[in-house]
């Protein structure tokens, strides 16, 4: 099995050297990754200037882009042979709910959506840098269990695990992404020469954390694992808007 | 009713002014967005430098970030009233199928899904600027039914609208998002130097494009208006992956 | 005469207008600047990506570039006749002393060194918008001269300007660059996650502002020409050199 | 002693490991370097976004800014005690001529002028990775003697190493900047869509290569050192401006 595994904390974060550590010994591993943090990238790509790739001293590539960005090189250009699995992590903090539309790591699994195997998004349920040795060993189960079992998809597995040691892990649970409330207000600054600038501020309380949600499931000790799809059509709602659109002809 | 409208094509951007003097009659209307074009940059957020606000002697407010954060500014910065409603656009090119994803037209106006009003992205069917009026025309009409018949929610409503005058508009038609195959391989270059470069190549072909889809109905001569929703939880492939979980423990 | 001009604090400041407005009638006029401020950029080149180039509707040149990007493109691509002279500003605010090694205003002047006539760097002698006019009319009144007794030379006019009434100016002195103690510490901050963040502090005060400097000259209401070269070999400096290299032979 | 080493090819680059052994053995190194190649970044400053300070794990500094900032950081905030000495290096390419107007590791240099001892640009003579060894030696003998016989100044020691063994090396010479004639037209090209981009094309050929020149002891077989300085009047041509001046009055 040939891996692909990128992030969006940069080629030099500790959560990837993890992960590649935990995954070298089941599979083919490259890496391809950032230069530098991207938290926040989205799925945003580069498209307009060139990106260009570096191979590290430790074998791992660099990429003058984002976490999307990595992936299409990895899938869609003839570095070499295109992986089976494509895997994202560990990110140094949760992406659950809302937050993973704006999750670089998120993204980086989804531009893997297409290699035939789910791709995997790992994420420590807390910041901090004291449990990848979790993370990893849990990523690491998840791909034996598709190297014994494949599932054939073009999902997301979003992967958000306990800060805890391994051995204090509950279990496993399926999820849906919870919903936050909206963002605290944007952080009104000035800089050295007095001129105005805006910093994002926190991010908004949850409001939708009950049971079945990725919220829950991390809060109560268990890794949460929700599939993620990037057909964004919502459907429960298209009823409601026909009758709309009806109504106001 | 008070509009907060953005785009990704940048603050100067043909298809932002032809958008803005349609709703300007119909509402109040400010305008924030970026700096530079930002296609391509989904919903990605700035966090790791400070964002400035300029205004320009035509009024609009110019941000030196993305769609994601001329909205946030808008919406959550004490900068004015919040608005009722965020619209977006018009993009000089379709947002359609898989390709939302990437979108920073749909981006923005995601990131005004908390406002109560359902947020707009308007984008037009195909890459030109001769038929901005036709799609200004479509916003400010799905507005004016926004202001006689509310439609409480937090979903977006994705608008393409075909390349042609507003006379020859078929109609509107609720889609879903179709799906693409992967995209062509990354185009191999190398810069004067000789050193090698990577751009994006061409989107890959339409796979599923058939009744139904935002595809069809903008090729058949239709509005295409798919609303979107920011859960991506895979709920149809729920039952899929517990019991593949169930099989391998 | 054909003048390209360009400045860096972007292709919207209002000192470039002012200037543009003011040569317009007596050249044919080419406007190339960065599409976003530069200040501080001072002769940095974008080597690692392509530029671009976009005409506004006013008919200047926006480049996703650098103040030297933008005039190397103007005397060194085929976007029409090379100048016979570049002229770069009106800055907002003063390139005296030490600063000019760091002024993108100063880098544009000397990007059009090549060109015959001794380019031009205008810039205020102290922050603010008030008196583009003045400065304009100096620059004005030099090109004329330049037309009815051209210089020919590779070298710069730094020209500052008192920040005051046309008819306020005393005269014209030519000058020699002052010099500035080091400056202050930088800025230490956080940013609203408690990352450590560093901001540039104040400039340092003026070590050598005596007679015969452009601080002087400025101060006491002339207009200071200091001709600028780009040979930066220190040949006061040659004999003490050579002399403590054969001493530690 | 204490040395504050950077560069401007990255705090990766093979030129700056290579100096670092050099030195830590004669001198107490603190290494802060740009995070990426900033070739061509002459001396610009980054104000209008703050500076992040990452150490990496072997023990380097890493800043998200150009080798102007690293220097001014590691001179101008307290980080710890202030430096003896900058050198700035080994860049992968010669920084002779006109162009060290827009060198970054010369720039690099110039950010220590204040420092007390002559900071020190070091550049290899000809582009390649080879000889790194030999230009390190050349530093390491050039620092020995500054600590043998201190040279108070503030300038800066422009230093251009052959591309061959040490052993090969035919002695040292002190030289002026030779000149260039301007570079070639810049190179235009389309992207994968069409649109039209630039970029930089080949330098110019040598103007003034003759003896006393630097491009002339590097050709020879020589290290090429030449003393800088910051103050950029023009001196030479002070006359020939007063005459034109008063001509034209």
């Amino acid at each position: 099995m040939r891996i692909l595994l990128s992030n969006d904390d940069g080629v030099r974060a500790p959560g990837l050297a993890a992960l590649y550590r935990a995954l070298k010994d089941i599979a083919e591993v490259t890496v391809i990754a950032p230069d530098r943090n991207c938290s926040g990238a989205s799925n945003s790509l580069t498209l307009h200037s060139p990106l260009r790739v570096e191979q590290l001293e430790n074998g791992f590539f660099s990429v003058n882009g984002t976490p999307t960005d990595c992936v299409h090189i990895g899938t869609n250009s003839p570095l070499g042979e295109a992986p089976d699995l494509v895997v994202s992590g560990i990110n140094d903090a949760p992406n659950m709910g809302d937050d993973v539309i704006y999750s670089g790591t998120v993204a980086a699994a989804t531009e893997g959506r297409f290699v035939g195997l789910p791709a995997i998004a790992v994420s420590m349920g807390q910041h901090g840098h004291d449990y990848y040795e979790t993370a990893a060993q849990v990523v690491a189960d998840l791909i034996k269990k598709l190297q014994q079992e494949p599932l054939q998809s073009d999902f997301v597995l979003n992967v958000n695990v306990p800060y805890v040691a391994f051995k204090d892990i509950k279990g496993t649970k399926l999820t849906r992404l919870g919903r936050r409330h909206r963002a605290e207000n944007m952080v009104r600054d000035s800089d050295p020469w007095g001129r105005e600038i805006f910093w994002y501020g926190l991010v908004g309380p949850q409001r939708d954390d009950g049971p079945g949600t990725d919220f829950a499931a991390v809060r109560e000790g268990y890794v949460s694992i929700t599939p993620l799809t990037v057909d964004m059509t919502a459907r429960d709602d298209e009823e409601r808007v026909q009758k709309w659109l009806d109504k106001t002809k």
